[in-house]
């Protein structure tokens, strides 16, 4: 990963509004820069900057991945916030949330739903 | 489950054009017949014929979820099929799955998308 | 899912007195009230109130599916208190969550063990 | 692991009529016959045989585990042989399978009732 | 699980100095003393004494199985301050949890690489 | 993901003797060659091609990793091949997977061990 997909990652984040990243880079500095730094070189710049699937689109992918994982609620708070950059509404991340019931279960639906309730807080 | 709801999701099945529940339903014929109906009359009846979200939207998030939880490749291909029924395309697709290997890993995003594909050659 | 069905979960959760779902009720007012809905009306007015299976054998395989899946402690100190309600000793919680080192691993039964000891605690 | 858990572990299998573990047993002969002796060992004759949880109870848990895993599609149809083994009804098992589906979302609950229809034509 | 096996479980943790098996046993005490006995006597007695994966080996191992079930940050900590009591580096840790992000994605190697972060400042 | 990268992934690839990902690529080609450029390119251009771990030490955690996951038997089978090429024997590949057994659970354990036998049986 060079310098200019480093770059090409902050452009993506500043794109989408994305001010998580910016605290989990912090919270790496010391134990791992280059986690964070290839989250952002290769997760913004390489795959999310690609032009074949839009912000939006990708982050309904991002909510149903972290919901079904599991134990990714701080994750799923950035993105929840991301995806309310980006074009979707608070219904309709709710919507996927419940939606998600249907294949992965009430329990991480459950979950996903009060880490979303928690971005929807913090952005007020 | 009422018989209105069951009927309202073979409805929303007909809708999209899903032919794999039927299949579905016939493998559960003998063993669990109400595990099919509960599919189709809470899954696609109750949830997903909800408006808050539409059939692209739900697809974008059931790959998702698919992908990530892994050994559901049966599930995955039906649900290839049905995204390319409610509006994604086969690019738009592949790359919902290249997008999930930053979140589960590449494994998961390759059995995916060697499900896709046989989701994509039995259209043929 | 009709008004009937919402009451028969509640029925169905008085009959085995649980108190938790109340309190995800709330939790869940404010963000997805129907994902509240759905789950005591689907979730336990249809589902956990069939009559194939007990209430004590539920919960047994509601232990397993949680400490399986990981990151649900608090839907496992619910289920833990609802076990105790409908007949499982707390030895049998116990011996389950041991049992279900086996199949799942030492950490998830650790992280469930130490659910059911919450759930124990607040009931004294 | 010295012999008389080893033997502790068969006396356990045989009392359950379980017959799966020794084709288990054989194809890991070569490759780690040890891996097969743990399993009889440790997970039969030190947890299975303890006293406080009756054999019927531990498949309900191993029922849900295995359901909510995924991908252990050969070991839950040795589990619900050995359930039926134990005094649980094919009825009984197959409710199981539709209870984890609240919990571990309908995809799983799918796999598993399939594994257990396999399992039950295996019977015959 | 007779003495010497628990014995031989305690040496084993004396010898690669892990001290937080300790502080699981003393929270197991009240709610169940055979799953602390157990982790000791079978865990690291019977199964990780054998002599044919040297500890650090089995460190490495056990890095990736935790960080790819996810919601064992706790067990991680605990296994990075073991892995490097038994010859891994701070540097190694934090590559061998960036290696797995390949495999299980950013999220889980997120939440691992903190969880060593808290293993790092806990020994200073 | 430039040339340079994908070059260094490829040679990456040959000196560890890895077949596999071509087997991989080709299988990709025609639905998401991008996938399969990514795979080597970042996979193994960038991460793997990082000084601070040895080959062998990676293999021990994505034995780990992929162990844990479940449902990637075919990945399993390439990186147990790619272990015996970078100095693991059979016998600590096998010990590995017993080890994981710990903190994976059986069933995961005994997926892992068949797919290694498959892996050791396809070198003859």
């Amino acid at each position: 990963m060079d310098d200019e997909q480093y770059a090409a990652g902050l452009r993506m984040l500043a794109e989408v509004g994305a001010s998580a990243p910016e605290a989990m880079i912090d919270s790496l500095r010391e134990v791992s820069p280059e986690l964070g730094r290839q989250t952002i070189a290769w997760g913004f710049g390489e795959i999310y900057a690609r032009p074949g699937l839009s912000p939006r689109d990708r982050q309904l992918v991002t909510l149903g991945v972290l919901t079904a994982l599991g134990g990714c609620e701080p994750q799923l708070e950035a993105h929840v916030d991301l995806a309310l950059n980006v074009g979707l509404t608070r219904e309709q991340v709710v919507e996927a949330l419940l939606h998600a019931a249907v294949y992965a279960g009430f329990p991480r639906a459950l979950n996903a739903t009060l880490a979303a309730k928690r971005a929807f807080d913090a952005r007020e």
